[in-house]
């Protein structure tokens, strides 16, 4: 174990951040600490609570020019059973393998350490630098969500603040630091769909309507249905059926519904409205009685090489010789509701193999590594 | 009303059993009042009481000679709400209408009381009359029929017990006494079907195999199937899915496995073996990973056109002037058990309209003329 005089300033921080177990939507003054060390380099601090939920906003430099935001989240998942764990998980102590271990060392807490630690040295190693070096942080992007970035990105919406640039410190990363950086992620629509038939018994059918029957090939053919191929950036778009419900429980009856769960994960080659259209002339061409309650959780968008996504290419070659990666596979991350504001969005942060997990623990050196990275990129966009 | 006294011999029974509330198993004394009956004019009597179920067996003849039965059953199912009744359901009381109203009067003690009263009225006719008539009756038909009808065949078999002709006292006819009887019934074959896939999450359906999407092509297949064409008794096999189930409630999760339940009600154009073999088929054709419990609840039976089939419709030709129907559709019945004997098999009784149904009734006097249809027909066949 290395004592923490030893430590570098980022991971001082980082393992400042991890002690306090802030789980969804708790902050335990995570936000405050990194104001306090925003606010002593000249960010002006604007904290948001908004419901239950903290969040803040924090900028440094002039109005004109581009802005450059860090975005990220001092909330983490739950432990999971304690027991199970090899160290505590809000111990943050850093291993003989020299692995930062603890709840948030990856997702993301390491990352917010990085970005603090960056923007310090920028701010005072630019002073006047040009446009703006900005912050979002939210307490609550692990949970419903309501009240975090999105609600923040309403009320910047509604000021109309520029914002060109920014990097999610979301865990990007699968094997190696900066192997991977996300520049997009798909939609995801959600869809609860009935089919209606006539009950019954199952004696004398031709009375009944059975909507098992009925809705089987439609179902076959949404199951089978292509529905783009996606592009260079997106895997095609996926269609999964969830949930599949009919029935009364008895054996002699012929059920007067059937009900359906079902969710695309969709690319920027297809529209809501688009699958939508689809999904209702396949269901019309089998002439089924259905209704169907659209959920839409997240439109999808994309950050096409240019300049965000050059300057941390580069920046990632230059600290880890490596030539990263541009995906936009996996779930859905906060990057969905940045996008809204017509920013180029990229997650850039640590690797991700143990998040959400028991024993969740990254490479401590891989944080300097990423001190340097976000560093280099504010130089390359800023100075 | 009609005052007691004025009432025939059959309709004075038929009130007396309705009167006794012999919901399943129970039986209430009914078959007591039906031996006291029948051994008063010579009836050889063997109860057999199987576990909580009352049954009996009676004969009246010779060893030599052709068999005949009336099979049926003394317990009733359950009234439902009595509130909805008109009037109280065991008063049986015959109302302004001439209906003798009442559980159980149409399913099935009117025609109990019937069978008695011609079998009184046919051994004080013909004393020496060929062969045997017998009674075979059960107070489990409306329940789990364990230890009823089915139990009653196997000790019948067990003795070589000869049994040529059977008459159930079914309500068969649809809308005029006699207009329908049954000559069979279909077969019924139950399955639960498991499809087994890989469970995963929705945002990553390559790594998990959806045994909705994987099965759904199957089901719409075995859903068009075509089992056989009927014939000139049966209506074609026909197949229904009665409960589809699959999913773990989350919208985000591709379940593991599917559970189907279906139903054959099959014909004697098809074999229990042939229609697993079919389904084996068609569930293997689409490479799915299932498993299956089946269970068979009846074998389909068939009374082609013969002696008894012929007695008995020129038995309610001449006393009611109308040509009868066979028919084969509808659920099962305890006939299935007797015809295993090797039994030519008819179902005869009332009006079915309001069998399990509140005010369940049926026309008065259709009893007395139901009475003089099995004494005809037992004249027809042992005179």
């Amino acid at each position: 174990m290395t004592a923490p005089a030893e430590l570098s300033p980022t991971l001082q921080l980082a393992c400042d951040l991890i002690r306090r177990p802030s789980v969804t939507p708790v902050d335990a003054d995570c936000q405050t600490q990194m104001m306090n060390r925003l606010g002593a380099v000249g960010f002006q601090l604007e904290p948001m609570r908004i419901e239950d939920v903290d969040n803040f906003w924090a900028s440094h430099g002039q109005q004109d020019g581009p802005v450059l935001c860090f975005a990220g989240h001092t909330d983490v998942v739950p432990t999971g059973p304690v027991q199970q764990w090899q160290h505590e998980p809000f111990d943050a102590l850093i291993d003989a393998d020299g692995m930062l271990c603890g709840r948030g060392a990856a997702d993301m807490k390491g990352s917010l350490a990085s970005m603090v630690v960056a923007s310090e040295r920028f701010v005072r190693d630019y002073p006047d630098h040009r446009g703006q070096v900005t912050f979002l942080i939210t307490s609550d992007e692990e949970g419903p969500a309501h009240h975090g970035t999105k609600a923040v990105v309403e009320r910047l919406k509604a000021r109309q603040q520029r914002l060109d640039w920014c990097i999610v410190g979301e865990p990007s990363s699968t094997s190696l630091l900066g192997d991977v950086v996300k520049n997009g992620r798909r939609g995801s629509l959600g869809a609860h769909l009935t089919v209606r038939g006539k009950q019954g018994h199952v004696a004398y059918p031709h009375l009944a309507r059975n909507p098992i029957h009925l809705a089987a090939p439609a179902l076959a053919e949404l199951a089978a249905e292509h529905w783009d191929q996606g592009n260079a950036f997106f895997p095609p778009t996926s269609f999964q059926i969830s949930n599949l419900n009919a029935g009364t429980g008895a054996t002699n009856v012929v059920p007067g519904e059937l009900t359906a769960l079902f969710n695309f994960r969709f690319s920027t080659e297809s529209t809501v409205e688009g699958l939508q259209q689809r999904v209702a002339a396949i269901l019309d061409k089998h002439q089924l009685d259905w209704s169907i309650d659209w959920a839409l959780s997240g439109l999808p968008f994309l950050t096409e090489p240019g300049e965000l996504l050059d300057a941390v290419s580069s920046s990632i070659k230059a600290v880890t010789g490596r030539d990263t990666q541009p995906s936009t596979s996996g779930g859905t991350s906060d990057g969905r509701f940045i996008a809204t504001l017509g920013t180029q969005v990229v997650e850039l942060g640590p690797v991700n193999a143990t998040i959400h997990q028991v024993d969740e623990r990254i490479l401590a050196s891989d944080l300097d590594l990423l001190t340097e990275i976000y560093y280099q990129t504010l130089v390359r966009l800023l100075a």
